[in-house]
């Protein structure tokens, strides 16, 4: 066995017998190097009791250089790899954990420091994927129109080759991951439990084609249940690693407070979309926004793409009135949109004939205007809604994103 | 005439030979006073080529010095006195605007000055009514949403002693004045034209009930017509006056964004409520959240107060999700709400005696159940709506807003 890989199994073994972050084991792999810091935590020579004692107990279970090995072993299996910062694709964005000042971030301060390693499933090189990437999470009790300004946000920042990160959850999480897997763009999914069963069961599927394009990534190793503390910890990665977080819905002290304390900490973008005030799911944005003089209000993806982009990068359109969703579609989805008879069935094939668009660009769109609450599926074919009945044809096309500039 | 009615004509006479705020104007007044100003503007000897030409037509119409002794005549028929500075009731918070940086306004800078004179239809003293007092403007195609949360905001800060001042407009200012009268509180509609003749005209019934408890004001003389460019000038005047101003609902590029950088610019509280960033209505909001990092996101009355009352005096309740409009009401309306029959009609007597409050208590706590849409007149008395209905019971009451500290 290569140093290389001891140093790996040391990282994947630290992770078992103490939660990922811990500063004090963190502190210590940075002095002296993980395989030293595991010898020294299994010998009980580490500062913190807590670790201490719970080393004990899972020595008892077994020996964590095993567990190690077997869970490397077992992760094979799923097409999980481990990746430490030796490696060319670790996302660098994670390391300025290092220096989050603790007193700054308002919650619990045991579990802030780096990860140790990340399991990932996926092919994209984590680096590459997290280069130009934003995070969009909310609330799992999501509201239709949480769900719809996500499906617009994420289709329109992976429109432009930007990886949205999210949480997995039901909700505002769920639906971050569906509309960048429309848009065909990358999507993560960074988890609070092992990569081989991601958290919850009900977003099997989606973690499936998640997985296929994207990446499923956790610090936990194979195995590893979605404890409830574990959220937390995890929340810190995807403030680290990505450019900007948006939030979208949040209840009244939601944990989305202290997650854009830590954006805001780490110097990342902190963006909040604000809703109805009647809302019991945008009052946690509201607070957000009032706490946080340096959250920005966002409403469309130029907006997200303008915070997080270079600057002049995106210059975002000045803000116009959308009145019916339909007003807001990029030109391919509008182009399906009006290949649909007023009323009846249409087929795909039908509507690229009528658009004058390829079959596939027509499918993704599809998914997209489904997810606008536009079109309907039905078993024979495809309807407008009621809702894309009511709105008026447009006329113009409004003001487009400039094109990707990363296609 | 003694000099104080002198100086109260000239101004009068300067206000219809020149727009009120004319900067060159009311600089002259500062520095020679407005008898002399007047005689020098009649003269032609003045520094701006439009007043004199606009003098010179005004002259052709009547003499200057008998129009304002005709003016302040006809006004005394509507019960309308003229205020000037040297009055005790002068309300020296438009004083500030001597002072208004003229390029930080971003909009036409020719009358920005403060006024000459006020013209009043009420009984509240000039200062008194704005000594605490707070603007709530928006749209004039405002939507149930916005109207909704005038009338909470409205009646809440009402309800403490705070004056609503408003243009008098349809939508959001006729709900802000709405809601105060329910609330038995001081409005003030600060116009655009003679107060004889409030616009529009079909807020003439509800003029009539501001005007028979709170103030019309206006800087134009009588017979002054709603020329559209008054309604930028006359808003600085409800931008200097007040401690503080809201706006609920404004579309994209808004007059809303000039009056709420010259709100900043004079010191006082710049105040916005959010919205859903798929209503056209709360664009040009959201946009003024994004361009004025001094503007504040408010959501509840108890946010407005926290703003403009002084430090400590009103301790806002943190955030609370309002799933129904029923969860906020005060303890009366909600009593008033609970003494109805789930089905049925009710009268404000039979309301009165099962909440065991009084019947004035309960007509004027009906209007605001009204206004939120709970409760509905009909010939034969009054009935719950549906959204009324639909809402659960409360079954305790919420945190309360603080008790009047000037009842």
């Amino acid at each position: 066995m290569t140093d290389a890989d001891t140093d790996r199994l040391a990282r994947v073994a630290l992770t078992w017998v103490a939660e990922p972050g811990n500063r004090v084991v963190w502190e210590l792999v940075r002095d002296v190097g993980a395989e030293a810091t595991l010898t020294g935590v299994l010998a009980g020579d580490i500062a913190s009791p807590a670790v201490r004692k719970r080393a004990r107990a899972r020595r008892r279970e077994n020996d964590p250089w095993t567990f190690a090995e077997l869970a490397v072993r077992r992760g094979k299996t799923f097409g999980a790899r481990v990746v430490v910062p030796s490696d060319p694709e670790w996302p660098h964005g994670v390391d300025a954990l290092a220096d989050l000042e603790l007193d700054t971030t308002g919650g619990p301060n045991e579990n802030v420091r780096p990860p140790l390693c990340l399991w990932v499933r996926g092919s994209p090189p984590l680096n590459e994927a997290f280069e130009r990437s934003v995070a969009i999470v909310g609330s799992r009790s999501s509201t239709n129109y949480g769900e719809h300004v996500t499906a617009e946000l994420a289709y329109g920042v992976a429109e432009h080759g930007w990886t949205v990160v999210s949480g997995g959850a039901f909700g505002i999480d769920a639906q971050a991951h569906r509309a960048t897997l429309a848009a065909g763009g990358c999507t993560v999914a960074v988890l609070a439990c092992g990569v081989e069963r991601p958290y919850p069961l009900g977003n099997g599927a989606l973690f499936e084609q998640v997985c296929a394009s994207g990446l499923l990534m956790s610090e936990w190793p194979i195995g590893a249940e979605p404890q409830r503390h574990r959220f937390l910890i995890r929340n810190r990665v995807i403030a680290a690693a990505t450019s900007g977080t948006v939030v979208v819905e949040a209840a009244a002290r939601s944990g989305a407070l202290q997650t854009m304390g830590r954006v805001i900490a780490l110097g990342r973008r902190a963006m909040v979309v604000p809703g109805p005030v009647t809302s019991a799911m945008s009052v946690g944005c509201h607070e957000l926004l009032r706490r946080h003089p340096e959250a920005r209000l966002v409403t469309t993806a130029a907006h997200v793409l303008d915070e997080v982009g270079s600057i002049g990068e995106y210059l975002a359109e000045p803000a116009r009135p959308a009145q019916h969703a339909r007003d807001d579609l990029d030109e391919e989805s509008a182009l399906v949109l009006e290949a649909f008879p007023r009323r009846g069935i249409a087929e795909p094939d039908q509507l690229a004939a009528r658009a004058g668009l390829g079959l596939r660009t027509v499918l993704r769109r599809l998914t997209l205007l489904e997810m606008l609450g536009l079109v309907e599926r039905r078993d024979v074919g495809i309807v407008l809604t009621e809702e894309a009945r009511a709105a008026p044809q447009r006329r113009s096309m409004p003001p487009q994103l400039p094109p990707p500039s990363d296609p």
